[in-house]
């Protein structure tokens, strides 16, 4: 069984296509630019070499009709025909409250995901976009959404709810949502089983930290918290988005600054985060360089990024009453040695000691604790899109 | 040495005259609705029956012109005339970035105050008038300002800075300030007496609760970090303030609900907390007891609060290593058992072991933890008005 994954950005279409006997990738790419003029498809076959498709992309439409020329192609593609792809499995961020798990897309399911769009008017609009057209091209092919934010639909709710007029809460499903999670899960479960015991009595703390970055507090195997909140600006410090701030200050910056809603929520998303306080770039590689040279800022940025990760682990130890392990994933997760330590570091009186030399270790799935360390601490990539398949096959093989 | 303390609201006047000598509060009172119709003095001597007085009170000057009239009045006054009164402690909400402690007021510090007034709207004109009002009416007796922020000056600035575009910083000076200084710092005094140690090896947290309500994470004495930030907005739930949210709900809000800055600033400061969830009210005696007659939002609001106090708890542990005492204060912290026993509740891996008998008690110093507990508790009640006193006698014996 193949399964397709579909990840549709508002210009962009990631894919990889999975075979689902021996979960391994045959191949996966990136349509960049679509509706956009330079329009470009590269497709990685596993095993040969890479296709860039220079083509005209006006819509999704017929990006994903391009990926399906891939995929079948003589020459560079994997399969032989469309009908060897089972089903495929989209990418949705915002589920709402309706979706505590992935569903079969049907028409209620598209008529709800229409319903919440409003909810993230950044993501879901294109998330929608993909799945129409994934549906006129193959309408005999069963899909499935998997969504951000449903694992985190377990949280209790004195964890999602925030101090503002309960009215709010009723009328426009303000909460906290949280999203990356597919993420938190699929490395939830990596690391109970490398604990060695059932998830159900494993406290977890899962630190997803990328360009967008969140915690979870996993207790048996359930999401009671995340930093992430009615969107995704919440919480740690990210690339370009400031995380948690006081909330005076967005309107004490739309009357001191003169600046609109559209502005301050711009400012907030694109020019903070650790761009807005080294003023070097909101790539942590570069802004490790910048700092390891001397830069201030840069070393202030990444001293304000850790000291805010490690805060939240406090704070979630606290929520599940104790933790028993730590998981970094994600770019910077799974590649900066530096940020798993300064994160770890004083957090000894948890139970948390980090072995230096296993830690000098990226990208691969290591335990990065001493033996004697009372809370493993975990190196685990994550693999949102092989989560997303598998939830694919479980639901279309029952529909046999 | 007698000492008053001062400290003004826009509408209302609260002194104490406090003999330093042996620290005990001579008289104390309110003067309210100053500037509004229906004006009236409470005045509290020592030994003596409340007196109320009900005079129009146009502005701070007649008010304090009063509260002198009622100190030296032959029957229900407690000195003889103005000269025992040695000096005048004012506190003063907002220091800026200047004063790390109290100082004696001149003509530079009042400079400054005005200068820092944008950054306490609310608290700091008032702060002033009061000030100024009594340099007229007392020309030769020498004041004093403390400051709530100050205490607070000692946090790194991984700690105060927020992940916003630097420049902002830099102009409007927008970064964490911290409020309740003074409580936090008396309180934090007394739990290093308890604990037979120096303050410079003691961890503590102290979580003032009340109305306004923070949480300070305070190793070797000095601040290292607090929940309220910008202003007092930030952290804690609070009676009608919402504390930590997404800051994306302000521009959602202000989108989806055509509101202004203004409007949203009232409804996160005035119309959100404890007040927002329950529906029932801002007071927190009200809540326990709705929430004990079934009110399923009022117990909303109570396991909220205690929640966000407990994760805060946590964080500033791992914030700082560790921790020695966690000391509750202030109307709630040291009114409501309840509230101390479910804020403990699921922090027994930190060493935390909350004594059920030991803690059924109110408004009196109290080691509430187990004789085991590796981490104490304390209950502490809080006295800012002492510590404005001991500040400003402090100040005030230098200059002889």
């Amino acid at each position: 069984m193949n399964i397709l994954v579909i990840n549709c950005g508002s210009s962009s279409l990631k894919y990889q296509l999975i075979n689902m006997e021996n979960e391994t990738v045959l191949a996966k790419g990136l349509a960049e630019r679509i509706g956009l003029e330079g329009s470009v498809l590269g497709h990685r076959p596993e095993g040969k070499d890479k296709v860039v498709i220079e083509h005209p992309m006006p819509d999704h439409k017929t990006a994903i009709k391009l990926v399906l020329e891939a995929l079948t192609h003589p020459e560079y593609g994997v399969i032989k025909d469309m009908n060897e792809i089972s089903a495929v499995g989209h990418r949705v961020v915002h589920g709402g409250e309706k979706y505590a798990s992935s569903v079969l897309i049907d028409e209620e399911v598209l008529k709800t995901l229409e319903e919440v769009s409003h909810l993230a008017p950044l993501h879901n609009p294109p998330n929608l976009t993909g799945i129409y057209a994934c549906k006129e091209l193959m309408p005999h092919t069963p899909m499935v959404a998997v969504f951000d934010t449903a694992f985190h639909q377990t949280m209790p709710k004195h964890a999602y709810m925030y101090a503002l007029p309960y009215e709010l809460y009723e009328k426009h499903g303000i909460r906290r949502y949280g999203f990356h999670g597919t993420s938190h899960r699929y490395v939830s479960k990596i690391a109970a089983d490398l604990l060695g015991k059932d998830i159900k009595d494993c406290k977890i703390i899962t630190c997803h930290l990328g360009n967008g970055a969140s915690v979870a507090a996993i207790n048996g195997g359930k999401s009671v918290d995340t930093s992430m909140g009615f969107t995704p600006l919440e919480g740690l410090i990210m690339g370009t988005r400031c995380g948690d701030i006081d909330p005076a200050i967005v309107t004490f910056l739309e009357e001191t600054e003169n600046m609109t809603s559209k502005d301050v929520n711009n400012l907030m998303n694109k020019r903070s985060g650790v761009l807005g306080v080294s003023g070097v770039s909101s790539d942590f590689r570069d802004i490790e360089d910048a700092a390891a040279k001397g830069n201030e800022r840069a070393q202030l940025a990444l001293d304000m990024f850790y000291y805010r990760v490690k805060k939240y682990i406090g704070a979630y130890a606290a929520a599940m009453g104790g933790v028993d392990a730590i998981v970094f994933t994600a770019g910077l997760g799974e590649n900066s040695p530096e940020c798993r330590y300064f994160v770890c570091q004083g957090l000894e009186f948890l139970g948390v000691k980090i072995d230096e030399e296993k830690n000098k270790v990226r990208g691969k799935l290591t335990e990065v604790s001493t033996p004697d360390s009372k809370v493993k601490v975990f190196l685990i990539p994550t693999n949102e899109e092989l989560m997303i398949a598998r939830d694919t096959k479980e639901i279309v093989v029952k529909l046999k």
